[in-house]
């Protein structure tokens, strides 16, 4: 396998045709895959506009089994161009079981695993505990032609616990399939300190576990929410490579050398002194009864 | 208990004399009370050079036990002053015992807790190991005049596990004494890097966890280390609120509503969907096993 894997990240705006948003996403990796990327990721639910502004039973209608129809097309886009892509759809696992679902498509055009979002947002306007049943699959990531892919989505960018856990099932880049935005009234007052905790969350996953980190993140207005773009691409020490603007689409590709991934770790050693012995409590909601 | 405290943040050079180091900082906690600080937080080991460049038996005879002299002095004027100090001591517990610990001492002079330092670094110029014996009182927080503080110390400021613990027992404070700095030949080509994600770290404790986070770092070179300053204070969305600089001594206040963090946890609310049912391999060293 080669050291160097070239990591694309998309940031498109969606329309209401699930039809053309999913042409003008293979238009895009087909793009990308031109430019020589070998790893393309794809913004969370990419296929559609985000579902979760509201508590509507219709929306369940867009969600689709995996594999599925678009999984099928991606796979052999995927197999005809020789690249990885890394997809997050709505997944309909079983009627009235629906998830937040990420698919690892190879350069052969195989499903190399699935990631079901763990962590389950639901705040004014992201309703998301209402559509997506918790993952139940864990932290996990995939061998592909290029490198060795975990994934984890949105949400979860918060949580150190699943960069962690992903990060030690040997995961080199770990990619975050993300649809965050500014509800109205914020964008003026906090928008700058949001994005910049979002980012900073993440580059700190790249830094605590010497891995590459891609954010790929929706852009446009959608009923009340603007989605912020602003995707990334990070190094292991958690240097910015590629950054992608608030107000447009944009194709970030950035060349991403897994043996930098050593060589931080090797002069950064966390993983050697972690404290396995006094870190039970994680598994715990909170520790009132300690001193 | 007041909503707002005061934190200060105190960043020294250090001389060879113990005598003259706790001297200056007795002063500079003063002067930071005369400015109305509640919480003065000091740097790493701030009594003595950092000892760890070399393996040197013979600097063992600059630890103390604790409670002791310095612990005694300064307790007398937390409670002279009314303020709490957080301070980190070289720590002899028994013959052939030693432990980087920092100790709390509230506002009317009592001693509230200790913790001691529980992630041991070993790099060049950085040999810990040789020194302190990792921390077995796991990690904590104690409730003081003016919030319920955490302490970790330095190293521990790059795993997620040490704060979310600390977070967890209650503290509203995470304060990281630090001794870290360039080594030669590194600042021009990795120092802003290193720096920035040294900071990055931090910051995303404080969002993951939302809390305040102080850093008060060593400045000024000792032997082969140029420590790199640059302490700060941030809040509960990762904000920066006060800075130092690199390359001079600083006194740092920031006024840090609790408040703030009851509403910054009710928006960003992390802690409601942690996956503790998914988080066993973290008491894990690796993940060899998964797919």
């Amino acid at each position: 396998m080669k050291l160097k894997m070239k990591v694309a990240a998309l940031q498109l705006s969606c329309g209401v045709s699930i039809e053309r948003n999913v042409d003008r996403a293979v238009e895009q990796i087909t793009r990308a895959a031109e430019q020589g990327a070998n790893v393309i990721c794809l913004q969370e639910l990419f296929a559609g506009q985000y579902p979760c502004q509201t508590e509507d039973h219709s929306r369940f209608d867009e969600a689709e089994p995996i594999p599925g129809p678009t999984t099928d097309r991606l796979g052999q886009l995927a197999k005809q161009h020789g690249v990885v892509i890394v997809a997050s759809l709505f997944e309909r696992r079983a009627p009235g079981l629906y998830h937040n679902t990420a698919a690892v498509l190879d350069a052969d055009g195989s499903m190399v695993g699935i990631y079901r979002k763990m962590h389950i947002p639901d705040d004014p306007l992201y309703y998301e505990k209402f559509y997506f049943t918790p993952g139940d699959l864990g932290f996990r990531s995939f061998d592909t032609r290029y490198g060795r892919i975990g994934v984890c989505i949105c949400w979860d960018q918060w949580y150190p616990e699943a960069a962690r856990l992903t990060a030690m099932t040997g995961a080199e880049l770990l990619v975050y399939p993300t649809a965050i935005g500014w509800i109205p009234g914020e964008r003026e007052t906090h928008g700058a300190a949001q994005y910049s905790a979002w980012q900073t969350m993440m580059r700190s996953h790249a830094i605590a576990n010497g891995v590459f980190v891609a954010a790929p993140n929706r852009v446009g207005r959608e009923g009340e929410i603007e989605f912020w773009g602003g995707s990334f691409i990070c190094g292991p020490t958690g240097e910015l490579l590629e950054t992608a603007p608030h107000d447009d689409e944009a194709l970030l590709i950035a060349d991403c050398n897994r043996a930098q991934i050593d060589a931080v770790r090797t002069h950064w050693p966390f993983f050697r002194d972690r404290r396995i012995d006094a870190y039970q409590g994680l598994t715990r909601r909170w520790l009132d009864d300690r001193q």
